[in-house]
């Protein structure tokens, strides 16, 4: 007898699990349920909806050949029923049944099931401070809400918006509703950086400063203790100071929309998750879930991660559709790629920043290197960050990051490496990688390659570095401290600085250190530096060799310091 | 005492194993030697010298600092002697020197070492015909050579050229001499496709096709028996006819310079490259050798490869150069990454192509999908082709290929197989790959996943295929063959094929399949089509599961066929 399957929810896994059991199993009678009245669509693509560079919702919900995926099209094409506007209410796992409830007639049915799906996705979570509930403040959860969104910006009403949340969508709504429609934003960040818990602070003040060139305000380490204002929003009020504003979105993550599983008394996380094996089952083997609602295996830590992506859930909804039809398909865990896109340039990541592998118990360092992303003598290139965070003791890769203007190549990159971290590679790995090379596609030596070098060279107490933020300290302390920065580069470019800070910067080109070493102060610390931190760790080297060891090469150079904001000439 | 270390050749993998050396032993007395006066240039830019994206011949030397890699550079910077313009005659092991010669004064001398590198390189291959020493023939074997090609082209006097080999260098060749000098140029290639050995056939027709309309010619299975002129040459004589050139390149591949080696005793493949261990080691402990003059372990074969590639030779340096100081590193093997880009497309690859896999025993498939690069709702975007080979019995990835418009997109898809693939990854694990998602860099489902889940129906049985070449066969005979062109796309789509072949094409929508079986004719083969493949294997399982078995699905659509220049309506 054909198999009933039950799938609550038909965004993103839902109808992913759903068509691929149809493919694999034709007979099996399958249904889906979606409390709301638009399915199926790329909820990642609402930021380029709001932005306008997707004029049409439809867009987001259409297949690549342009079919809308709606009721009708998972009737005609898929042989599924789509049951829309439809809320799943609890389930009965005794009799195995589904109560649903229409949303706008109130009737209420029971679906049996012989297996279920819960794809029930994620909410965003809220604030709870006093004036949320105005007119004009938005949470950029679903479609409808979206829509609602883009015709207020578009009634012209807006000229001022405010952002809650430095993350991914709150960034993406920045370059929206600044570089699409020229509105004033201001980005609002409880931590002291923004994209917290993804990239390193390095990388993420990157990030901020060329985004605050483009036109963006943040308000770091600052939270939204009010909203005010009369008929609709009018100001948010933070400790220090009331910002004026004519929106308000609220972009402070999701969380695991695990009601429906709670209640049946499915296993939870303390995060709020359902929990599932790697064949994506919950603790009720005849029950599935997957996506938004569930939390799977770190890779890196072994511990459970939530990964709210419709990529994820694309993935999983195919495990999930091949084992409803008796495969036995794994999903084997996660180690937390992404990346975004914010006014032209990418920050990608995999697998843990630095800040986060010191919290999960990790003995970590970090490697920064600032290179071309083609061959230094392409027409066409530009310098790219990648910072790679490696297990001291072992040498083990535990995460990479990096910033580029060339998008395509900067995520390049990070996939290559989040490909292989499952297989816990080390250190010599990276500087072996094989990537396929051109010169108008990277150097002879990569930048994945000198990352890889880089790093052996620290771990090997070869390169002792400084990254920018000790820079910086060291910088605003340096009438305090003994400290003397030794310019390793070409005479020109050091000159401005050893004319603004005669003092402490000093300029010995590094092909000139061997023969003027009765110059190098030796009573005190020295900060080399060159311009990406190539020629000052050469410097660093020589130096240790004529036995001054009192120094420290900053990494990424003065790139970095310029892509910091510290632009000190 | 310091060590003596002496390397011969100073252009990629020699200079890298010095500087290396002097960064970890500063001590070690180390010298370079070299035939040519140019040193230390990346030889793989010389195509982009020749079209003129590099103007000066100096940028291929330079650092990515601006400092020119000559003699004074390494000797003040690197603290390593260079001695260019000097040959090495022979080596004396057991006396551990190197004799050489100054190629002006002729002037020998001899070099002891205790530790001597070979970075001999390697040649370009040479064609045994008339005419072969005219002048306007070129080898673009190195600096001095492209300098001459160059100066050739700008003296105004070249109307048309002729290259003969379609490899890499060739293709590269023909775009820079079409592209920006505007030569009317033909390719002449020995076998019966572009890239031969490095990528599919149905690959190599896409790329000549998309560089036949940027204007190359291209006559394949064809060889040049003589050339002909009176003072420079004037035209090249094939079997069917003579073609008119004022200028040929040779480009028909590069063989291992090996000849010191041989004449030192040292062990010598049957390719006639030097044997390494994976330290780098030649048959004589004390002698390193790698780059283009030796042959490394392919990881997927298990049998030593060839890999003539800067990108190699800088990896080999180092390994080299750790091991000289004392150091324990390896030099894993290659899976051969590559990637070229030609008039706008790139196409890239790791590992074996379909044909090399089989040729090599294994029993191998190939997989491929059509899809766009990025998410289809996003603008800015383009269909990829990617091809995935797979061993057939365990699910095994051999090699990926790709080709599209978006260079980093496809070189990074490509990269991310290729970083995995020493690892022996199945096809459930790039089903599974979790590369950064966004809808500027990717779909929800990115191709590489799509490419894998193909693979997997194609294994599983339940997608079986057709390849273009095999349509194009089935096509040109369809009147002779019991054979139905089943069109799965909408009605629009559809109707130009229906019109022009009303007894060979039918059109019935995948949507409308299951209500419109009667019209699908039982008693001949089909084969189903659509724009890139995935709606025509819904419609085989659709058509399976009614009994309607003897059908293929035509790989990558309608898409795949207008790049190989078959379009039919």
């Amino acid at each position: 007898m054909p198999q009933n399957v039950v799938v609550v929810g038909a965004v993103a896994l839902g109808p992913k699990a759903a068509c691929r059991l149809k493919r694999l199993d034709p007979e099996s009678n399958v249904t889906m349920v979606d409390k709301d009245t638009l399915i199926s669509y790329g909820g990642c693509g609402i930021p380029y909806f709001i932005s306008g560079d997707v004029s049409d919702p439809a867009q987001l919900q259409e297949t690549s050949f342009h079919m809308l995926r709606d009721e009708k099209f998972f009737r005609e094409a898929k042989d599924i029923d789509v049951l829309t506007n439809t809320q799943a209410l609890s389930i009965d796992r005794d009799k195995k049944q589904v109560l649903i409830e229409n949303v706008s007639s109130g009737k209420r049915d029971a679906l049996p099931y012989d297996k279920l799906v819960l794809a029930t996705g994620s909410r965003p979570r809220t604030l709870e401070i006093p004036g949320i509930d105005l007119e004009g403040v938005f949470a950029v959860s679903n479609m409808n809400a979206a829509i609602a969104l883009k015709e207020r910006i578009a009634s012209g009403k807006v000229d001022k918006a405010l952002i809650i949340g430095g993350g991914f969508i709150g960034l993406e709504m920045a370059e929206a509703l600044t570089d699409m429609w020229g509105i004033e934003t201001t980005v609002v960040e409880i931590t002291d950086q923004i994209l917290p818990g993804f990239v390193s602070r390095n990388m993420a003040k990157i990030v901020q400063r060329h985004t605050e060139e483009a036109g963006v305000n943040f308000r770091l380490e600052e939270r939204v203790q009010r909203l005010e204002g009369h008929e609709k929003v009018e100001g948010a009020v933070t400790r220090k100071e009331t910002i004026e504003t004519d929106l308000v979105v609220v972009a402070v993550g999701v969380e695991p929309n695990s009601d429906l599983a709670r209640q049946a008394g499915l296993e939870i996380s303390s995060r709020g998750a359902i929990s599932v094996n790697n064949r994506m089952q919950t603790s009720d083997p005849d029950i599935y879930a997957g996506g938004d609602c569930v939390e799977v295996v770190n890779l890196i830590t072994g511990t459970p991660g939530y990964y709210p992506l419709g990529s994820m859930a694309n993935r999983q909804g195919r495990v999930i559709g091949t084992n409803l039809a008796g495969g036995s398909a794994e999903f084997p865990g996660a180690v937390g790629s992404f990346v975004v896109k914010v006014f032209g340039i990418s920050v990608a990541a995999a697998g843990l920043s630095i800040d986060v592998a010191r919290r999960e118990g990790f003995d970590a360092v970090s490697a920064l290197v600032v290179q071309f992303d083609r061959a230094h003598f392409y027409p066409d290139k530009d310098l790219m960050h990648l910072e790679m965070v490696v297990e001291r003791r072992t040498g083990r890769v535990l995460g990479i990051q990096g910033v580029g203007s060339m998008g395509d190549g900067t995520v390049g990159r990070i996939n290559a490496v989040a490909s292989i971290l499952k297989y816990k590679p080390t250190i010599e790995d990276i500087s072996n990688l094989e990537l396929a090379y051109s010169p108008p596609f990277s150097a002879a030596m990569d930048i994945l390659n000198a990352l890889g070098n880089t790093a052996d060279n620290i771990l090997a107490g070869n390169n002792r570095t400084l990254d920018v933020d000790d820079f910086d300290e060291l910088w605003r302390n340096r009438d305090k401290e003994d400290v003397v920065f030794l310019d390793c580069r070409g005479r020109p470019n050091a000159e401005p600085f050893v004319k603004s800070y005669p003092l402490h910067w000093k300029s010995i080109p590094q092909d000139e250190l061997r023969v003027r070493m009765e110059e190098v102060p030796r009573d005190k610390k020295l900060v080399l530096i060159c311009n990406t931190g190539v020629r000052s760790y050469e410097a660093q080297v020589i130096l240790d060799h004529l036995g001054i060891q009192d120094t420290c090469n900053l990494q990424g150079g003065v790139a970095c310091l310029k892509k910091w904001g510290l632009d000190l000439a």
